[in-house]
């Protein structure tokens, strides 16, 4: 059985000075062809367009904090979804801060964009240890939690929808199941046949797939709290700014290493780590894949251009 | 005789939607290998570096106005210059407002950088009609006037420094020219000889060349200012956002159509006309550039990497 697409595409993976082909922090979520987009650097309207993702399909914005290399791009998008005829709204999910620049751009422009933009704050001190759904639709749900970063920074936690069962036409028929039942039978319902008999509904549907999950997390310290967070989930995006060899210098910018990006997914489980978040001191990536390697296996490198299906 | 550099890169020749590979607008002037940035579109410092242009020489910022085309770059541009360990001062011309955006994304940020930067604010109310001098080094001098826009916008009009005149060291030794006596023969005074005689500057120097001037013009409505600003100017960028087929659009939103650009240039009397801030409408630029002709043959298209001499 195929499953729906549920894939993240890399559009920036590198950290704050933009070098060797790299860019500032933009991932593009697709969920079952929903776009969602996670963090905003410079050019992340350029790298969209070059990767031929419509912009205008994006629905939800989540932002993990208010370092330049993660929102710079937020005022061109916005303003160029404005100049696309877009009406429909979008919300933006974010640490406290991001509507009140909006309103100084804005009114510096003496502008107006032609569709409505709700800024959702999200209050680190309202959040403490703990993990919270932030946002849901009929795709998938959102879980923030905080990490621990110079200033306030949400991990978030894109789960799937757990789906309907699916309905076994064939052995339905056989046992008279009418149409009018066949959707309680897909949320797991039995149900009373014509003669009376109860029919388990196992019977005539196949199980939905455990639901599949998305941790990104940027920028923090290596933290077991993360790892609790996303305990068991099928990929986790880590920050791996530095190597091991200048971890002096990470923990002093509230960073990780390659290694220990690896520790927090193998404590927590994962399927699959991707690393990101590269420092610009680092021309070649090698020594990180290796780093978190010999820690966890299954590790692979943020790259530009990249779709991840999460499978 | 071979002049000194005097040229500009096209870094962003597109108007407010990136497309069609096309960027928004950045400008980099080089003077003598003096390096100044005008305007600085989101993604300039990315293309700095696509060009090998090293952004820590630029000494000088000159925005045009505050739509986010024209400036949307400059908070990524100038957190690089500090993560690149920039200590030497910025200074950045430009309609009021700049600085408390700047002041309000370092708060959210809770960021500093390790170089000061000078915000001067051209205010509009006091230019009125007039042309005035805003800035000068010993390469340039740069004067300022405004143009007609939806908000504050400045044409910018940069000429080179007039130079000393060039000494020829034969022709002084025939004379008995002492070293002394150089310096001013340079400045074009006549001296006193160890005979009595006086000796004509003219005899031992050749003439500098006239000072070159670039005028920079964009987001305007054609205006006859514009042409008298920038009189006789060696080069001059005019936005050209339209065709004449789109003229009622091209005044709608405060803009000049190809034709509009050449007739402004024409009656400047300039020597070359370059085109630039092109709708994202136009795939190709072919007919900007026919039209423009028709009224003043020596056009040419604004295409980034291009580096324009100004010969």
């Amino acid at each position: 059985m195929s499953r729906q697409k549920f894939s993240t595409t890399i559009l920036g993976s590198n950290s704050a000075l933009p070098a060797n082909g790299r860019r500032p922090t933009a991932q593009l979520l697709n969920v079952n062809h929903h776009y969602y987009l996670i963090d905003c650097g410079e050019g992340t309207q350029m790298q969209l367009r070059r990767f031929n993702l419509k912009m205008q399909r994006i629905k939800v914005v989540f932002i993990s904090h208010l370092h330049g290399d993660h929102y710079y791009g937020l005022p061109g998008f916005l303003n160029s979804l404005h100049l696309l005829g877009r009406e429909a709204p979008l919300k933006i999910y974010s640490p406290p801060g991001l509507k009140e620049i909006f309103i100084l751009l804005t009114k510096a422009a003496n502008g107006r964009l032609g569709y409505p933009i709700e800024f959702i704050d999200l209050d680190p001190k309202s959040f403490g240890k703990e993990k919270r759904e932030i946002y849901s639709d009929a795709e998938l749900h959102v879980e923030a939690f905080l990490l621990k970063h110079r200033i306030p920074c949400f991990g978030y936690l894109f789960k799937e929808q757990t789906k309907e069962l699916s309905y076994l036409p064939k052995e339905g028929e056989k046992r008279g199941v009418k149409v009018a039942d066949i959707s309680n039978l897909k949320r797991g319902q039995d149900i009373a046949l014509e003669n009376g008999d109860i029919l388990d509904h196992k019977l005539v549907t196949s199980p939905s797939l455990d639901p599949r999950s998305y941790a990104f997390c940027t920028d923090t310290l290596p933290l077991d709290s993360t790892s609790e967070h996303v305990k068991n989930s099928t990929f986790l995006y880590h920050e791996a700014t530095f190597l091991e060899a200048d971890r002096v210098r990470s923990k002093e910018t509230y960073h990780s290493t390659a290694k220990q990006a690896a520790t927090v997914a193998k404590n927590a489980k994962v399927d699959t780590l991707v690393l990101g978040h590269y420092s610009a001191r680092y021309k070649s990536l090698e020594d990180h894949l290796k780093e978190s390697k010999e820690i966890f296996e299954n590790s692979v490198l943020a790259v530009e251009g990249d779709e991840l299906e999460f499978t």
